[in-house]
């Protein structure tokens, strides 16, 4: 079963494809939009969810489920909320089958019609806080710090998978704060957490912002984001998280009894990843030879290959392998030992190169008889002959280094491409011939904003946290600008 | 805040609801028939999905997630299925909202119908198999051993929480197999694996049978399942695991080569266990007094309350606790210790009580004196001094010991409450007078079956595994039998 892998430069978008399906990550399903994953995307997301979970835990959060469906008239509750969220969504009209009167299958009972419609959640802020209403009451039910697993789904007309799909894995954080300052730290906190998981675990260096007004969540009164930089030059937005202001506590009336016995709103946040996090880890890492898993969250770390001709030289290899994997397992390094003999190494050292197992391990008889293995790494493909003495160590030690190297590697990528523009035919031949992010002067308005996305597809990723004043003209219509933002053309 | 609680004995399915929402598991949502869970009853499943999830994965199986919606053709592939899932569920039948024009908040666009519905799954197996298609050509490709923790929707007309709701979460785990042989082991496999779980984690004894043809799964060739008994006397079907022949890989069109490079159909199985656990969880268990959970999953194994009186003796109290609470974390042992200040010892024994908490520690000046700890056990009530040197370990087993004796008290009520009837008076009587199962002859027929439930109530909970030839005559029709099976009344 040979799997040809397209090439990054042949066709960047097929190359991606190419790597989710034959790497086995994920599939199409037979519902327009909506993906299967498979077991070892699974196992990559399962990773990276319990770091993140226990992140959230280790910050005070805790867990809870709140409902799939959400009453239609939820959702116009929250002004700017219904604006961007109201539109593309599942609609549950009906709650009963029948058989079909024709006798043909099974056909919607019409008198099974919903009196309220039902919307499948595209995110969860207006069923949460109408609970939170019958939760809170006084300043002593605050911080309620809570964090949610679930499935959502918006009905999106293109799609990729992992980028962008109509029902998608996520984790909505919705936290309530008795005052402003605490709910703003709360977002800037959580924004930390996220940055801090995408650059250890992800070995993926991204830039903490804030969004323009223009590219605001629906009813937030900040956004604040992680951006990342893929191979082909355009950014991903990694992880979001809102300062929500009282907007959501005024639309469904949530105040509580503060210390002086006088009622307030309550303040909010919402934060989320996704699952399109998967997107953004192949697009950062992975080679035309297929995936890079970071070790940290690789579903596999190690595998190893036996070279052997005939029975009597593999269970000679079998039991060393054993010993080899055991220690390696003591250690806490996941490792697979691929004796199946279905498939020469050859076969095998390609598909474990297509998955983006870390490391590889190749042994054979006469490596035994020397006490040696051959080492390869996946991420410079560079090979070592190592003892076998002291082969659980050394191979730990390679994992840290492939880590930390993967995240060198895509940091300077990504400081390589920021660069400053000063002027819109350098802005234009910037994201034409670079690509990547572009530091340029901007006048503030929406209005410039839409002109610059119409006019290049680049829009402004965000103006980074710290961001130094400067003061320039704005590349589009030389008014006035007191700072450089970060644009990018973006997934 | 008092949180008076409804008796057993004043209203059995009051006491019920009672300790679910003033216990803090879960509450009823803005949606008919879906449940919130809370943090609560949220951090209690997490222990529960953990513990299975990693028998789960030593038995061989790994994770995998499938769409939420399943086109309705696909429900009426399978001709038994489609009987019993096709009928109460959530039809999707549009992908946009828009604005009304009449100004009223937001309707569905008519224009957005989808060609096809969509049904928000009740259970997978029919998108599932035809996801399998594809994935299976070979025996290489076998077996495949699948599982997705999920949420699913069956449009249930009563409601209660956790035992029957219409939305809730589970894990449903579907393989693939290439002969019936090996199908047949994984079916009775997986049922001894929730068989373990809900017996030494849940502390809950279950009998372990198969289901007569009118309680199969719809699809099923032999359902297999464990049955539970709760305090009222009613049985709970705690979890189900089927033998589903061939007939979704023929309604799917599954076939392999075989070692023989023969098309063959693949073998299923399918099992499942749901939040509804939580609800048999309780029932077994709990008192007047509230929740009592068993320290293998509780959220919380040990809380430490202090008894002060003014600041000083507070800071020697608060300084002891964090060491005992330190030594507890040492050992595994989840512990919080509640020095908040806005509630007495009382109103927090109380409290700790209603959440079931399986140890308290009260901690005073006058016992740090003594370098003693009052030590008070949530199953027996039972309250004992104990030294502070050692207390960690002491806790230890005492946590050991709780699960052990909760464990045998449930068995020894369950065994208490198996009778045998040997004519119809005397079933009827049991039924009505003592509840529990009740073993009695059946003739085999589907038939008789139905007409003992319409008239008692009573279904046949299953057909112990290893249960004894007997000759008899059935309880209702005097017909002739082979063996007893085991009647009650259930949720």
């Amino acid at each position: 079963m040979s799997k040809e892998l397209t090439t990054r430069a042949a066709d960047y978008s097929q190359w991606y494809n190419d790597l989710v399906i034959k790497g086995g990550l994920a599939d199409y399903s037979a519902v327009r939009g909506c993906m299967v994953i498979k077991p070892y995307g699974y196992a990559l997301w399962e990773n990276m969810r319990d770091q993140l979970d226990k992140m959230f835990k280790e910050t005070g959060h805790v867990n809870a489920y709140f409902p799939l469906f959400i009453p239609k008239s939820f959702l116009s509750k929250e002004a700017a909320h219904v604006e961007g969220f109201a539109k593309e969504c599942a609609v549950v009209t009906h709650y009963r089958l029948m058989n079909d009167p024709n006798g043909k299958g099974i056909v919607v009972d019409p008198d099974a019609k919903l009196e309220e419609e039902l919307i499948v959640r595209p995110t969860s802020e207006t069923i949460i806080w109408n609970t939170y209403k019958d939760w809170i009451q006084s300043y002593r039910d605050l911080p309620l710090l809570i964090n949610q697993w679930a499935n959502v789904v918006r009905w999106e007309m293109r799609t990729r998978l992992f980028l962008r799909t109509a029902e998608f894995l996520w984790q909505e954080g919705h936290t309530a704060h008795a005052t402003k300052e605490e709910a703003v730290e709360e977002t800037e906190k959580m924004l930390d957490v996220y940055a801090s998981f995408v650059e250890e675990y992800m070995a993926v260096p991204v830039i903490k912002g804030v969004k323009t007004a223009n590219e605001r969540f629906a009813g937030a009164e900040d956004t604040y984001c992680i951006e990342a930089l893929m191979q082909d030059g355009k950014a991903l937005q990694a992880g979001t998280s809102h300062f929500l202001g009282q907007n959501f506590a005024k639309a469904f009336d949530v105040q509580f009894l503060n210390k002086e016995n006088k009622l307030e709103y309550v303040w909010a946040t919402s934060w989320g990843v996704s699952t399109r996090l998967i997107g953004a880890l192949i697009m950062a890492h992975s080679d035309d030879q297929g995936l890079v898993m970071p070790p940290k969250i690789a579903p596999l770390q190690v595998v190893i290959v036996p070279i052997y001709k005939g029975e009597e030289s593999k269970a000679v290899i079998d039991e060393k392998a054993n010993g080899i994997m055991k220690d390696l397992k003591t250690l806490g390094i996941s490792v697979k030992y691929d004796n199946s003999d279905h498939a020469r190494p050859g076969w095998k050292f390609a598909e474990y190169e297509l998955k983006g197992v870390p490391v590889r391990i190749a042994l054979g008889l006469r490596d035994i008889e020397n006490n040696v293995v051959e080492v390869a790494r996946r991420d410079t493909k560079e090979k070592v002959q190592l003892s076998i003495t002291g082969i659980s160590d050394a191979v730990k030690n390679i994992l840290d280094d492939i880590q930390q190297n993967m995240y060198n590697r895509a940091l300077a990528f990504r400081n390589e491409n920021i660069r400053s523009a000063n002027s819109w035919d350098e802005f234009v031949q910037l994201l034409d011939e670079k690509g990547g992010f572009v530091s340029a002067h901007w006048d503030g308005t929406g209005e410039t904003e839409d002109k610059i996305k119409e006019q290049t597809k680049a829009t402004i990723r965000c103006i980074p946290l710290g961001n130094p004043a400067e003061d320039g003209v704005c590349v589009l219509t030389g008014k006035p600008s007191k700072q450089r933002v970060l644009f990018a053309r973006a997934y």
